[in-house]
């Protein structure tokens, strides 16, 4: 089959025919690509900062956000059959350790990370297990819904966390509304009833948002802080939901956090660095948050149907996955860049 | 009365005659002092570290974990009368603001904290409000639990939160078996079934831990990490409740937390310094706490009068402030110093 | 003034002369009424059914769902001044007690309930507390919200309850789309993803509820049990809430109940008898709502303010009560009826 | 092998010899039995009362309480060995479906139990699968914890749910300190600084309550619910934890609840028939309680290895069931009866 793979760190990948993926144990299930969305850590991958976090083996196929059709299932399983339209999970989880028993599939102690640490779906076929494949509605095309399995899912599972403290009279703060902040946005619209302030320097970023929940949006002007400051009786929000992690990002949402607060930590790039006096006279959170569960994204899932959560992608044929990459990496790419192998 | 006050930082407190407080609202309450917690904040105070925070005037009277008998009542107190026993929680609240009416007292809009913004305890005559004091049985002495008004309550509250995460085969890592720690690990024992590691430079400290709970105690000998590591799996406990905050207990912290786990921050000195990569990957929390309310105080009343949480402490009369705070400066303070005004 | 009192039970209510309410505490607060919802429980209240559990003595002016505008204030009251708009929550609390200081103020250890246990808002003026004045834009005119003081803040109460279990793809059923239904379908609406199934008899109040909010609306033929479960993968919905109470919602209620699903008991006449049998091998919950807190009602006005949350009323002046009380209990009285003292 | 099986309702189980169950999927799991626990649903499955809910076919093998040592698995097993000491989850989970991937094992929509719906432990071998095998230390014997499998599990979890509303200073009051009570006692202890009342009419029982943990025990004279009144300020306990659920408890255990407090249903037998008037002016709780989960037993086993629950019990040998049965139903069996099958 032809896949995109990466085969020295800082190069462009190659499209190249491998060999298919097989069925091996009892739970395997392979899947028929009909989308793999492209996403800011399949750059950061390719610039080799998860080789040593990821342990991955080169050359090995990207693309850990993936959806398509049963292609092939193993013995044991009984959740899907071939021919069902699946969005992918993008963990391999064992369903048998604590984590996994506790339906915190992301911390299971056996995981494989299809994409970072073993082939992933920048190909025609992705091996992955019966614990991973969501059903959806066969009305759904994968290549518009594929970017949910994993940019989605991480907005969704941090404002699900965020929900407890959101109620009547709260606000939270967006900071960015780029591929997973306009899913957070939406999210947060049909889950909570808090006021949601957005903030991000794209002028377009910030129509979109206005048009898909946001009830107010500010641009970055040296002045966003003392703005919201304003917005919020000059106390602050009571979220702060951040999709960036860098360039004053962080800063300006400490400084924008009111007391007795939370803040959730999506984006990566640069260091949390609060003094510790402030974090306890300020008694505020800081949440981590790393992709979502099997149930979460089936959640996100319902939401999609249900029209509550929709997504902006721009189509690239597999093919062109480099070009994509330059695409995304120089700010041209609107919405969400998802590769379709050809015969999707 | 007799008080001391501080009147220029940097400068030792002044013992002086001032005049006592008077009543002046419906819910106002004197109380008598019978004990008065000196406390690392006071040398804070006293440094000049909180002048701006707290935008207090000089001269005014330090002292914020008070104890002692009500000695007079405004005219709409309904909850003591004079005479009654009672411990002081350390804010003087509104109980008309958002927070105040969600039981969040500390973060109350409009609240006094005697003894930081306003005059305190290191006096023989204390004004509080009606919402401050909690009744206490008659046969306690004040001098006795004075100290569990704030460095108490704090560590109670800090532990109350972490209940949720520490069910049974969880660890919680102590760091800092001092005066708010060893309520903690008191706290941790009475309400969770989770494993208890102390760490601590001190072996008195780590001795007196094992009497009053840890399940393990451990010293700071440069592998202190790698040793609670081997204690839980390799992989770090649930909670980190940190008691020092400064001089490597975040970064060992940080290290001996598991993925998924919270970090409590109580004590204070240096930054929260952490990637956001690690925030994201690990799925890690960080948790601010600030003195707690007053059912958290209520609470610890029970856990004290239940024999569940006990107090070491040495008691000065007030006449000695300046030396308790030298000897607690020097590290010659055995437990927690008291002061004691001569008619109490 | 001109109130409206109650002489003897199963009487009609006097409307008459009587003497004006004084401040006589601090934190009084005398308020001229707006608007008076009329309440079901009023009925109740007549017909002698809350005798005993009040206590009251008779004559007394009834009304407990008050809003109006500040007319005199005690000495200690901060938080509103003369003049200001304010919806009235139900309960004078005394904010001393463990659970006015938890935001539990329904269960003030001290409460009073003016309408219900002292004279209450069916009059010119209304004496009450700071505590339970919520200050309200001054745009807003109470008669257009006085309902959402009990009814509103009740129905809101039990959905926020609900919160927590219903993410999406989940489904509430909401029995009854009466006074209270329709405010919490649109709560629901506001708060959570789940798909609304609204059931009541009337087709007028099905249409509202379908206008509101509600996903689906049923009816009641003999076969509304299992026109839910044939919406719910025959399992059941994973929260009712029941508004009703009486006249066979109990028995269908239970039988649309998903297993480890929770059963919100707002209605009342007849009484939950299941047999326990039922509630382990299904493992569901009966969960009982009074009321709701001062910040309940804070929320709910700004759901309110936000247009979330819209209110269906019919004016009558005060001097009318009884024949507001008729409408009511004849089925007559469309959205619910507020009564207005002729000055208001 | 030798097994214990129902042929019939009302009648006898037989002790005798059949097949031994085969692995035929690839999670499968067959355990040699160490011990089997006998339970008062035993009775019930006897008498037939379980007959429509389980839908099983006469004959089969009865006991779901088991543990015992790994005797054979199927090729996909991997969190256990042959030769691994195990305690078995009473329920053969799919792993797949919305509730197991929520860690809610008990209401898996593909579940088996053996011993209630398919063949169970009175014999010498058991199959069961991955998912429901707890692995133990090897110094621990499957006899001696056997009946935590079921009985256990059920106090262990009914518990657990109740931690959340016992801070200090609330009482928790369990009706009945036998099989489960007694395990329930121990893990209130463990888990909760709650003052524990415990209300039993057997002299013996109520004992053994205070060694293990019981803070007060009341008898039943007519006027334990005064008794228990008292002892609550007149108010009542946060939490009734009723193992029992007829014969009067639930009529006391609704009289000693505390307004806003919770019910926890865990014994059957008769009905709760409660006013829904009083379940809202009272705004209390029923709570359902159905077996645990996964965790919840591996929960429990390390209170046990960490000695704060521990198990009295009685053995029989497997040919000796009848006669167990028999001392169960007669009230002459001490602690928990278990069947031990000769080769082990």
């Amino acid at each position: 089959m032809i896949a995109a793979r990466l085969h020295r760190y800082h190069d462009p990948l190659t499209v190249e025919q491998i060999a298919e993926p097989q069925i091996t144990g009892p739970h395997d299930v392979i899947v028929r690509l009909g989308g793999a969305g492209l996403c800011r850590t399949d750059l950061h991958i390719q610039e080799g900062q998860w080789a040593e976090k990821s342990g991955v083996e080169l050359p090995y196929v990207l693309g850990h956000e993936n959806a398509g059709w049963v292609h092939e299932i193993g013995s044991a399983v009984s959740n899907v059959e071939v021919g069902d339209t699946v969005i992918v999970h993008p963990l391999v989880t064992c369903g048998l350790c604590r984590a996994c028993r506790a339906g915190d599939d992301v911390h299971c102690e056996n995981n494989l990370f299809p994409g970072i640490s073993v082939d992933g779906g920048f190909a025609e076929l992705l091996k992955t297990s019966a614990r991973a494949v969501v059903k959806l509605d066969p009305s759904l095309h994968p290549k518009d819904i594929a970017a949910l399995a994993d940019a989605g899912l991480t907005a969704y599972h941090a404002v699900k966390k965020a929900v407890s403290i959101l109620h009547p009279g709260t606000r939270a703060v967006v900071i960015g509304a780029g591929g997973l902040g306009h899913i957070g946005i939406q999210c947060l619209k049909a889950m909570t009833p808090a006021e949601i302030i957005v903030i991000d320097p794209s002028e377009q970023a910030r129509a979109l948002a206005g048009e898909i929940g946001a009830d107010h949006t500010v641009g970055i002007d040296g002045k966003q802080v003392d703005t919201i400051l304003e917005m919020t009786d000059g106390r602050g929000a009571e979220a702060i939901i951040d999709f960036v992690g860098e360039k004053g990002a962080i800063e300006d949402g400490v400084a924008m956090l009111r007391n007795a607060g939370s803040y959730y930590v999506i984006g990566y790039g640069e260091n949390i660095n609060v003094p510790t006096i402030d974090i306890i006279s300020r008694e505020i959170n800081f949440i981590g948050n790393l992709v979502g569960s099997y149930n979460d994204l089936a959640e996100l899932m319902t939401l999609t149907a249900q029209g509550k959560v929709t997504l902006h992608t721009s189509a690239y044929p597999l093919e062109a996955v480099n070009d994509a990459m330059a695409d995304l990496d120089g700010g041209r790419l609107q919405g969400r860049g998802i590769l379709v192998a050809e015969a999707a």
